[in-house]
């Protein structure tokens, strides 16, 4: 059969089943070979594979911008990165084999909603990429990359055909600049991470009590004195709003008021609540000089940022400072105005006036959903589904990022199961879920530094941005599990640094080149979950973030897998491999700990290790223990295995600032230990 | 004791001792903390560490200027990044602990031999560096960033006192941006390189056959025709210049010429030799025209390079290119030119006049020597001391590469021994040998990318900067190793990539995320040394670098560690642990083979390894019986040993162009078990 009478073939099957392709009906071989995260609305896999080599050739076709050059060059770098062929003289030049087909341009600012789909169909000899604009472009070339891989012939990507849209038309990031200024390069290698998974919202935050990190032209004195020298310039800014604009990203700023601007009053004392500015967090919503300043600062952001949408915080005030000075109760007195929420609801009116005055529409936390809000706001969600349902029930537009707060060492699967639409927005009317834009992983940046921002990002976001792109019923957390994995991995091309930041940390806390016993450690803790952290350790502007709970990333895949293999022991699913490897982890961390004790000893960030080790080392012998039990179908005395319960229990509690996390998955070996 | 009394006293004894506290008279036990590469002229170690905590503070005194701020800043950066500890803010502001007391200026264009020395004075309370300039400075912050080290404690330096000053004035890296374009970030890294190691020159070399790869305003037609696309602005090469003045690095630009020309001529058909500019690597030496664009082309470049000095290539000339065209050949006859070689001459004198009408000194390779050359053209040796001294006799100065090509996969050792002043310069008169200014390292980069480039240059460049700066009798191979190794650790903290290159190529051949069993075999195998490399493999500008050969470093540091072992098992010097860690590495070996064959079937890259790893397996065999029979004294067949060495000399010879570097350890091994 010739090749075009295979692709023909193959898009009449997609034009008969696509309602059937849905990724969650591929079966298990044809899942192993679809690397994509997000998965595609729709795919269908073919016979046989699409080889990649030096003849590799790409051409533009229909309508063409310099913004679809810029693409064609950065798929052909990543590309020549994934595959060590050097293609990105030759591959212009070379006959093309894929050819990408654009309609027509996009707007000349993103816009929310705008199309983003794409078809993409691959046949043994060619590739057919095509989109209505270039952003759909730009899509399609991220699902081509994902689907490398070497094999025994080369480098090539399966015969697929891929018809492709998002679920959500709102699939951001938010990096928290005003906690910790984020170096340019670090906001583009994650850009560049956010392509690769589609997402298409940079929620840039500028500003927190900490440091105010953007220059204004208008109001210097905000950087000046605000930001300890390390701030944005406006020409940076703009070279980030490129860069986004190119990857296919809205930038939406976040000028977060009337709370939460400590750093604002260092230069411009006037705008605090407090008699001493350097105390005080909240702006006084009272003054008429206030919202003078924010119509001139707003008006400038306004006019730096293209984007219709601005971004004005709102959330956690402090309104007892209000409450408790005296010349703001006079003036709430006055203006009959009953507490520090309702000041606020006026100051929110009169910025959105502001907003809405620069044609902007405002986006602000859950705070700012009042009675009187107009309809256009789009609030995002720190509070959860049930507060996004209840603003889409009033007629708001919302975002969510309760659940997606990345910064918490939640596990992906965790991130994962949230959904937009879950919970009581499920129960919302078509209409009404329409009004729930999406979501947006969060990185609040208290406690991580430049160095391990990218473990905290990445690749958990990968599995947030599945959430908010592939249809609803993707579901399967396992196979979610096996594409990370992959992802993970190819987001390296794109210079992300989370897979080099643990041993490069390791090595520095060691003072070792190759500290082998303190990665076999470092494998199996993680960071405690949620706030926990701040209640072990205290963390200030200066902590040094280089112990090993920094280093660490938020989920350790070593103890998941672990996990999963004891959980089918237990049920007695394991297969005889699997009690090998479950044998073979046990034996390696009940042996680390005497290699390791004399390491630990040499540096003083390891040194609060030590009981950590020893108790691995335990939990390790408890384990073996169990499983020969297990596996001899043993009599075990009920005191011996409440003892080693409690034992693993404690063990399971944070130590150094750190969970042992293989503690819960032996104590499900020792409660499935027989007892008389 | 106080401590300035203790700070005095050590004061006293640098005076009374310098001649004694040559590095290599340290002790051992002072050896092992003084990882300072290259090793300073003097160094005396005192009792105790100087502690870095978050309250660190670093001041300029005397002299200042925007240069020594950068260079501060510079060093708090690289000083966070080594500890972890967020210093850049704060350590301006904290009450210094750390003075910087500069005398004055430096040079608006740093010359050649200009003073680069310092005082560093260590105490367990403060620490002083004093320099006469910026650039003593520059070095002297690089000494005390590499004695960073951790402790029980924290971390610290080592309580000591240094007087430094650089043995050779021309301490230089040649990176070839000719037959590849090297980016502007890789530049900029290995310049973080450079200054971390105290060289001082970076040869940059613009143009060869293959590419033309920087702006010329006046000659536009260079980079557009000549460079595929990629090229250097002038404003990206101001760009670089200034950074490398930021860290005590001339930048001396090569323009290779008459030959190596070839993409000249595809914007330029005229300056070529022969009838198809494209077929031609010669410019034409007997037209006006010839001389008058490279007039204006070096009198452009000139005035975009400010250093003193202007390379103007000269090797490696094919003149039969000359002496074949008929119409050069008239050229010739009517001047009276003997052969093509006394053509170059003509050509060479025709333009070191043009180079020297800019008021700039000539540079050039070898070849540029002729009897009227005038004298103060300085001369690069690509052949050897013994050229070099016979240049230094004429009157000429003189740059030593021979020895130091870094692209040829030697060991780190063989750079290390060759001396600028060995070999027959050893005897030049003391006055002679003020005209051996130095050496440069070579990255040619006719087989190297930009994923590898690093790998390639990095550690083995640090060896032969010490050998440029540090005394003569620094000597020590051993003690190089292992200042190497941690050297080499904190080259990671300037961002190179060395460290890194390795697993993360060896990720994509496998298509594995952790190819363990892959590691093992790469960890004891090197590409060939010398030209053999290419002899075994056909390499074009487009050939894929994704090979093992690629990904490896020119020098495996197991083999070479294994090596030494085996070399004091075979003296009867090893100890027990060196008899069970050779015993256990080839254990490892023996074993890997059948974990590594399932794995190399599943990628056309790795196949080709199949028989590289079963000859690791077969190696490992017989080195674990020859270690048994030394240890146990037992007496073996003649026959046997002699087939095992046969086996062992043919798996030594290359493979899938690699080298099996255990290969040879293994056969000392058996040459020394005992026969009848």
């Amino acid at each position: 059969m010739s090749n075009s009478r295979v692709a023909g073939l193959m898009r009449f099957a997609v034009l008969a089943f696509c309602t059937l392709s849905l990724p969650m009906n591929l079966r298990a071989q044809e899942k192993s070979s679809i690397a994509i995260m997000p998965l595609p609305a729709h795919i269908m896999q073919g016979e046989g594979e699409f080889p990649i080599d030096g003849g590799f050739g790409v051409a533009l076709k229909g309508y063409k911008d310099a913004r679809l050059e810029r693409a064609q060059q950065r798929f052909l770098d990543t590309l020549s990165r994934e595959t060590g062929i050097p293609l990105w003289r030759q591959a212009i030049l070379n006959s093309p084999h894929f050819t990408v087909q654009t309609a027509g341009p996009s707007a000349a600012v993103q816009q929310l909603g705008e199309d983003e789909s794409y078809h993409l169909e691959i046949s043994t000899t060619n590739v057919q990429l095509t989109a209505p604009n270039p952003i759909g472009v730009i899509r399609g070339l991220q699902t081509f990359l994902q689907m490398v891989r070497i094999t025994p012939k080369g480098f090539s990507v399966p015969v697929v055909t891929v018809d492709d849209k998002p679920r959500f038309p709102w699939r951001g990031l938010l990096i928290d600049s005003g906690h910790r200024f984020v170096p340019i390069s670090t906001v583009k290698r994650n850009l560049d991470g956010m392509e690769a998974v589609k997402l298409n919202v940079f929620h840039w935050r500028f500003a927190d009590n900490q440091g105010f990190h953007v220059e204004s032209k208008k109001f210097p004195r905000l950087q000046a004195k605000g930001s300890g020298g390390f701030y944005y310039s406006q020409h940076e800014v703009r070279e980030i709003i490129a860069y986004a604009r190119d990857r296919g990203i809205r930038v939406v700023p976040e000028f977060d008021m009337p709370c939460h601007t400590t750093s604002w009053f260092l230069g411009y004392p006037k705008l605090a609540s407090g008699q001493d500015p350097s105390q005080s967090s909240a702006i006084d919503p009272t003054r008429e000089s206030t919202y003078e300043f924010l119509a001139g600062f707003i008006g400038e952001m306004a006019a730096l940022f293209p984007d219709s949408y601005f971004h004005t915080g709102g959330d956690e005030c402090d309104v007892k400072e209000w409450e408790t000075n005296p010349r703001i109760q006079e003036f709430m007195r006055t203006h009959a105005i009953k507490d520090g929420a309702a000041l606020q609801v006026l100051f929110t009116a009169k910025i959105q006036k502001i907003v809405a005055g620069q044609k902007k529409i405002m986006e602000g936390w859950d705070e700012v959903l009042q009675p009187n809000t107009p309809k256009d706001v789009v609030i995002q969600s720190w509070r959860g589904q049930n507060s996004l349902a209840e603003a889409a029930r009033s007629g708001y537009r919302g975002v969510l990022s309760a659940g997606y707060y990345i910064d918490l060492n939640q596990s992906a699967a965790e991130h994962y199961r949230v959904d937009p639409l879950g919970d009581t927005a499920a129960t919302l009317t078509p209409d009404q879920k329409t009004r729930v834009l999406g979501g947006e992983a969060t990185m609040w940046t208290d406690i991580v530094s430049d160095e391990n921002i990218d473990n905290r990002i990445w690749p958990r976001t990968a599995a947030i941005a599945e959430r908010l792109w592939s249809p609803h019923q993707v579901q399967d957390v396992d196979w979610m599990y096996q594409r990370l994995a992959i992802v993970s991995q190819k987001l390296g091309y794109y210079g992300l640094r989370h897979r080099l930041i643990t041993d490069e940390m390791l090595q520095r806390m060691s003072g070792d080149p190759d500290p082998v016993p303190l990665k076999v450690l470092a494998a199996v803790v993680q960071p405690p979950r949620l706030y926990e952290r701040q209640q072990l350790r205290t963390f200030t502007d200066f902590t040094p973030l280089n112990h090993l709970d920094d280093a660490v990333p938020p989920e350790s895949e070593t103890a998941r897998e672990f996990n999963e293999i004891a959980k089918r022991i237990v049920l007695r699913k394991a297969n005889s491999q699997e009690w090998q490897q479950a044998r073979q982890w046990l034996l390696l961390w009940r042996d680390n700990d005497a290699k390791l004790q004399p390491l630990l000893s040499r540096s003083y960030l390891t040194q609060e290790l030590a009981p950590v080790s020893r108790n691995l080392s335990r939990v390790a012998e408890i384990g073996l223990q169990a499983l020969d039990d297990l596996h001899e179908n043993r009599v075990v005395s009920p005191d011996l295995q409440q003892r080693n319960i409690e034992f693993l229990e404690a063990s399971g509690k944070p130590q150094a600032v750190l969970l042992l996390m293989v503690a819960p998955s032996v104590e499900l070996l020792v409660q499935a230990t027989r007892t008389q």
